[in-house]
């Protein structure tokens, strides 16, 4: 096999396992080569990773040297890509009274879970976490493409406890949302003690949710170390949580432009 | 740049953008370069496709003609992964009694996510689909990842109706899971009519729950195209439904083994 295939191969291994090490004998076992000439072929690789702009490739060095592909979202792509959905989110039509906005459609868009999973899968990179963790049902799409990206098992916390979860552990949260006392379920077998884990969520008003998701990782001796929002509401609401990440900002007092995208994603 | 390198970025672009259509003059356009240099290129990319085994490249020709990936997954590398997951799904510690098996885990595991939805993408190309639909909640991730690679919206149909989904119109159906009839919802937004959907859920024992979303779509003017579950229980009783594509089998009759691959696809 010549070069320019052995790269397109490797290019398509590596993207299609983002965050997964490979190690240079993999490669050199599957094509016949030397782990020198693969060394080469990552050049080219490297290089067109970097033109792409949707992630860059890490290669570590010695006999036990791998190459992984880190996704990432470049600010050519991701700042058209959050104009265009903030603009969609600001219609008037979405609005559905009580400070609710319609974004179901775009939860289920493959293009939009996938421009909020590698913000969110940018965003935290560098939290050395092993796992994600949602609550159903809205944000499953974006949580579950971020674990996707970054290589980890994805635990969706349950409203309900079911049958096939086996046994369970339930806290009780109060939802500003919701405006009452809620409940949420997790399988004493999901959550391995001392795991780190990435909070996503679809929607955040006071942070109850995300503080329900925190207690219950405490349950299982587990921290949050990175929490991600694709839209926090009321922005000078008191909030049960610093340190969260949105990309939408949505302001239900201000009838003009609801939604507008985090202007830190906007400059950075 | 060089031919080896544009082969790697129009490699990584088509992976990161399944079923997709790229004109051949997106390329050209971006690389600087003449369309005929982009279909040399194209044949490089096309024989490393072929080499992975994880896809193959689809080209029209002509002056509107373009370039799409569609994801697949070879038998060299379904048999194993298959083989794998039903050894880990057949262990006796995962039967949690009432004939339901513990599969929260597999459910969340990006490698088990990401090869079943391959098998149903592959098994649902040909469908002329436009939407891929889901009950909530366990079987969103595969749903999710077979939309992904489908390039199509994901619907999920939710148990309750909630305030942020506007008016919904509900139906009940009977689940011979919970040995009760259960309500499922859906947005009056949600599914255009004239759709064409492929339902995909995790578990299946009498097909209620199939046959409820495709009770949902008529609701809409919609029609089910294919039906992908990932675990099909009791093979011997009385489906509410035909035509459906299992990934597993389970015999909760059979005390030996329990879970096992769907043969159709060990032996295809």
């Amino acid at each position: 096999m010549k070069r320019a295939q052995r790269a397109c191969v490797i290019t398509q291994i590596l993207t299609e396992n983002p965050n997964r090490d490979f190690p240079l004998g993999y490669f050199a076992e599957r094509f016949g080569c030397a782990k020198s000439s693969i060394s080469e072929d990552l050049q080219i690789v490297r290089a067109s990773f970097e033109e792409a702009g949707l992630g860059y490739i890490e290669t570590t060095s010695g006999a036990k040297g791998g190459v992984r592909y880190v996704p990432y979202i470049s600010k050519e792509l991701s700042v058209p890509a959050i104009t265009k959905f903030g603009e969609a989110l600001a219609a008037p039509e979405r609005v559905l009274g009580s400070g609710f906005v319609y974004t179901t459609d775009l939860m289920s868009d493959p293009e939009f879970v996938s421009m909020a999973a590698r913000l969110f899968a940018k965003r935290f990179a560098a939290t050395e976490a092993d796992i994600v963790v949602t609550v159903e049902t809205k944000g499953i799409g974006v949580a579950m493409e971020a674990a996707r990206l970054l290589n980890m098992p994805l635990i969706v916390i349950r409203r309900e406890a079911k049958v096939s979860e086996g046994s369970t552990i339930s806290i009780n949260y109060f939802s500003g949302s919701a405006d009452r006392i809620q409940k949420m379920s997790l399988s004493k077998r999901a959550v391995k003690p001392g795991s780190r884990a990435i909070i996503i969520d679809d929607f955040m008003r006071g942070g109850g949710s995300v503080k329900g998701m925190q207690d219950m990782l405490a349950e299982f001796d587990a921290k949050s170390v990175g929490v991600g929002v694709v839209i926090a509401a009321g922005q000078n609401a008191q909030k049960k949580i610093g340190g969260y990440f949105p990309i939408f900002l949505y302001d239900d007092n201000d009838a003009e432009c609801r939604v507008r995208p985090n202007p830190e994603i906007l400059g950075e």
